[in-house]
């Protein structure tokens, strides 16, 4: 006991400080301002009403909805871990952007050996945020805030480096980030939770369970989460006609997992009724499921199908793999994450493979070009002067064939796999060090471990009813 | 017991499954993008920052707020029926808003032979689902899942029928939808209700009541409507001025209607204490009664006054008319929708009339005829030629005068009176018969009954307290 | 006890009857639109989407979920009041706000015998509201709801002559309002504050508490303020990148001060464990501090460290200066007002009087002029215009220099604490009139004294539990 709090107590100050000393002096040392933030790019050309700012900053705002406000209280469904989901989600999340826009920052908006900060980076660092946050679902409760800082520390720079390198080697189309953020924050994760197994927790506890409050805020973090996706979806997606169609694939998606989950859970209940479990993460599949190919022109029912695959591949996750990965294989995956970003990312990927093999000049015209920019014909070929007669905004592409881009995607979701889930497992190693590590392996056993608790504190696991029947009372 | 279960566990998939597929192949058939989300319409002409996504999706996200946290949180005030207000709402408004798509894009937005699909059809369908979820206030508790969904399925094309006829022949001024919105799902709420009359329920019941959990989640929700009215009212005017109008007189309506709440609210009561339900409910009204003028030049004081005139209406209301309509009429209003959508609907609709009737050039300049396009010169009038020299924008209208508009604007609110009034007898009649109604009269008198609650939950109504004293502990 | 009731009965709606009476016949005789929402400005030369209504309303509609669903939450952490913190807080704001649009646009947007309206005023007026609001904090639990609106109806008009005064005379840069809001509203309660004086509130009151669900409420609430405070802090700087760097400066505060504040809170606990209060007030802290330099080139490493600095503050604050504030002073400062907005602030003036005299044309370039427009030339100085051809936007200024800027900055401060402070006792004076107080001086102590409450309530407060061990019920 005096060890763990010595953890908390000494070990976690620390690590903040040290980290924040570090960030503050990367940050004095190469971090400035891109050319919609410095005072000085300003012209008698200007109008400050173009400034990149007015295309960004509504999609930020609606982002960090989702991350503080849809996360924090989606993961706040244990009863005796309330505090530790909403607060350590603010604490993980924001470390995680803290230190994104310094990694990503050097790999992508790094010139002129200075990092160009401006809100479209802000946006980049909340992708890398979630995909922190996803993982983080999968060891909610196992692990202690000490342990998830380091987790952040080490998940971010493995996610900016699989990003970089399969953007920039790879080449793929992956607009709602169903590879880049799903699939990789889902292996990362569960390779962390695999190696903190913890025996006991497949026994069961009857700590382990939500209440009729923790529920309620549960299902309100699913819905910022649900109200807002089509912002995440559609925030680095061209301009125009593509973000248009990212916002409408995106909610139709939304909307059809969302009944296919509410049918599902009825059906598989015993008594017909619904599981507030499903009506909390089932809800959310289409949103992943859309993603590959979320401003393409797949047609508002391909959406739809999508939506409804989605919900019915997670909710037979939760009824069936998320057991047997616990039991058989050791993967603990505590929100079930491998079915709401695993499965639901997969398919997205097959969408988007499929999508892009039937995409033709006759369903997109020339906008084939700017979507698939990969697509377009390299420099100097003449039938790039012909397409940049009709849309001017077209650049020189790589001359790629549709079958060829959907096999670079093939290999972007196999790479990603496997660096996501090796560098999950390294970290789960560091985790697990003496230093990092608690001496008791029972957080999520413990009421709030982490926070301050009155003991008068008029809370629902410091207080035990005496349970009577209703007319008993009367 | 059985047959209740049954019903959900069968009825309710097969019913979602059925409408899913229908839904999927409807969109298949006839739902394709709009000129804004069709990648073929770019061209070296488009600006993509003109898309129409720009103009709509903001207030479409404001909406969503309002349609899922707003209408969720303040349906969720039962003491047993939290689950069941957020919850049903974030099924019923999903289903109703896919529902609506299709048809009220059969009616406004098809053509070719197709549904032409943007964000300006969700702003459209998510208006539908409000009235979906007004009506659903009427019948609060005592509804299973199904009925709801019945409910929604019969209620949107009625409701799209009612508009499109409304729009199409009286082409009536009603920027915020008081007449198409609030009366209309006031009416065919209470129509509905009347239908499903349970006697038990006047009699009271201890279970019918709100905690205060669930109270400030209730709270929380109108706060969300309360914030975000303003979006909803000016999200179909006109842009420019209009719009601009549309949020000041919404935001000056709701500020004077809750300080008049409030005051009534002390001043209604014995020991003159607020009562938490006129906080939810009544502080809303002024959005309501704003509606109808809520684009023209009623000057900000009107605003105001209508504000104040909601707030007193919606009040005196809830305490004299509902038990009156619950007793003598069997018209049991759960949630009293006929105070906040009804009353204020019909004092809208007059301010409206009086609105139209003083309306003149010298007010509103020659946009008057913008605003109010009907009274525009009819094609070929030179009075028009001399309109559009001033504003291009102006469109060839019906040669209406004031006095002739304002008798449409009644027609139009007595037809829809009695179209939803049908309507929702009808639609009562249907939720009546033996395949959707549940056997047990008595679904609100269950805690939570369509949720799976284990039996350790840790929830207000599955533990009854030892009540002692205060002093008895200390 | 009777004349309790009676105050509120009676002196409460009389005293929001006679206002509201006064306000619209106010808002009759003085309040039309500005020209963006009247009709008759209208021209061939508009383009309705140049409308101010696009550049303004959607930072409104963030400052709103600010105000109502941000405050509100945070205000409702004592277990005993959360009805009080947010309803309390809905009351006072929409007085707040009704008022500040008169009395404000008396001062700065009058002209023609007319108060002109728009979106901007409303932006204005929920500046004018936070000010109150944040006094609230000071007194949270001591005054009666007719108090606080009396303390509203005296705050808003010496905030406005303050801000008037200041930005008319002193000409001062004070983008985030660290001066005009947060060291306004702070000084201006703790004068209240002191005046209302307690004893028997510094021996401790075990119904002084928070609650599980109400300490979670209350986050929830900091995360509403927390993600929406760059909307908050950019809305009255210039557009561009002035705009621009306002948002990222206040993203970086905030993360950096919410690090801080959980280094320092784990720290400063015996146990090592994170303290609720400080999770919900000192992540908040960075978000002042860069307030006052927020739009000006101070760099991205700046902002971090002001906000750690403002961490550091205001936790220290918490810790050594509020309870000797209440012991020594007798100023019970009840939210800590004084160490998230006051010292805060103090940190933020000296930042931003940093931040002038550093200030050159070489980092800035010629936009140099635009942010510090009283350095800008005089009219007919030579270098006018040549700085006008660079960017024509550029004004005529009072050709300070930094140093002078400098000054009025410091004159600014030290006029506003007195004034507020001033005023804030001047209003505690009234507040303690026989007229306006209330009989006990216990409102803290009571059960949500101003509300009414069921007698059968399942509510924290009105059910004691009897407390048995988790053991002893399996």
């Amino acid at each position: 006991m005096k060890t763990q709090s010595r953890s908390l107590r000494v070990r976690l100050p620390v690590f903040l400080f040290v980290t924040q000393v570090a960030f503050v002096a990367l940050y004095f040392a190469f971090v400035t301002y891109d050319e919609h933030g410095d005072a000085r790019f300003q012209t008698n050309q200007t109008n400050p009403m173009h400034n990149a700012m007015y295309k960004d900053y509504p999609y930020f705002a609606d982002i960090q909805v989702m991350i503080f406000l849809g996360f924090g209280c989606l993961l706040a469904f244990f009863r005796l871990y309330g505090f530790g989901g909403i607060v350590l989600n603010f604490l993980t999340a924001t470390f995680a952007i803290q230190w994104a826009i310094l990694v990503q920052g050097y790999f992508q908006f790094s010139y002129d050996g200075k990092i160009h900060l401006g809100v479209i980076n802000l946006i980049n660092a909340e992708f890398a945020c979630a995909v922190v946050l996803i993982s983080f679902g999968a060891v909610l409760g196992k692990t202690s805030p000490l342990q998830l800082l380091v987790m952040a520390l080490l998940e971010v720079p493995v996610f900016a480096v699989t990003e970089w390198a399969v953007l920039k080697y790879l080449k793929i189309n992956d607009a709602g980030g169903s590879i880049l953020i799903h699939i990789f924050a889902c292996y990362f994760g569960l390779g962390v939770t695999f190696m903190l197994y913890r025996p006991r927790l497949n026994e069961g506890h009857a700590k382990e369970n939500s209440s009729y409050q923790s529920d309620i805020l549960s299902v309100m973090g699913t819905l910022f989460l649900w109200v807002f996706w089509p912002s995440f979806n559609s925030s680095l997606t061209l301009k125009g006609d593509d973000q248009h169609r990212a916002v409408l694939h995106t909610f139709l998606g939304l909307s059809a997992s969302t009944l296919t989950a509410f049918a599902l859970s009825a059906l598989m209940n015993k008594k017909g009724k619904f599981t507030m479990a499903d009506v909390q993460n089932v809800t959310l599949a289409g949103g992943v499921t859309v993603g590959a190919s979320v401003d393409m022109m797949i047609s508002p029912a391909a959406a739809y199908a999508l939506g409804m695959m989605g919900g019915t591949a997670c909710m037979l996750g939760y009824k069936y793999l998320t057991p047997f990965l616990a039991r058989r294989l050791r993967i603990q995956d505590q929100c079930g994450i491998h079915n709401l970003h695993g499965l639901t990312g997969l398919i997205s990927c097959a969408a988007g493979i499929c999508a892009i093999l039937m995409a033709t000049e006759e369903v997109y015209g020339p906008s084939l070009y700017e979507i698939f920019t990969h697509r377009a014909p390299v420099e100097g070929d003449p039938k790039l002067q012909e397409l940049q007669r009709l849309i001017p905004g077209i650049q020189p592409g790589l001359g790629r064939t549709a079958r060829e881009q959907a096999l670079f995607q093939v290999a972007a979701v196999f790479s990603t796999i496997g660096l996501s889930a090796l560098g999950g497992i390294l970290t789960g190693f560091v985790l697990k060090l003496p230093f990092f590590a608690s001496p008791s392996d029972d957080f999520c056993f413990d009421d709030e471990p982490f926070f301050e608790v009155p003991p008068d504190y008029d809370s629902p696991h410091r207080v035990r009813h005496t349970v009577t029947t209703e007319d008993s009372v009367a």
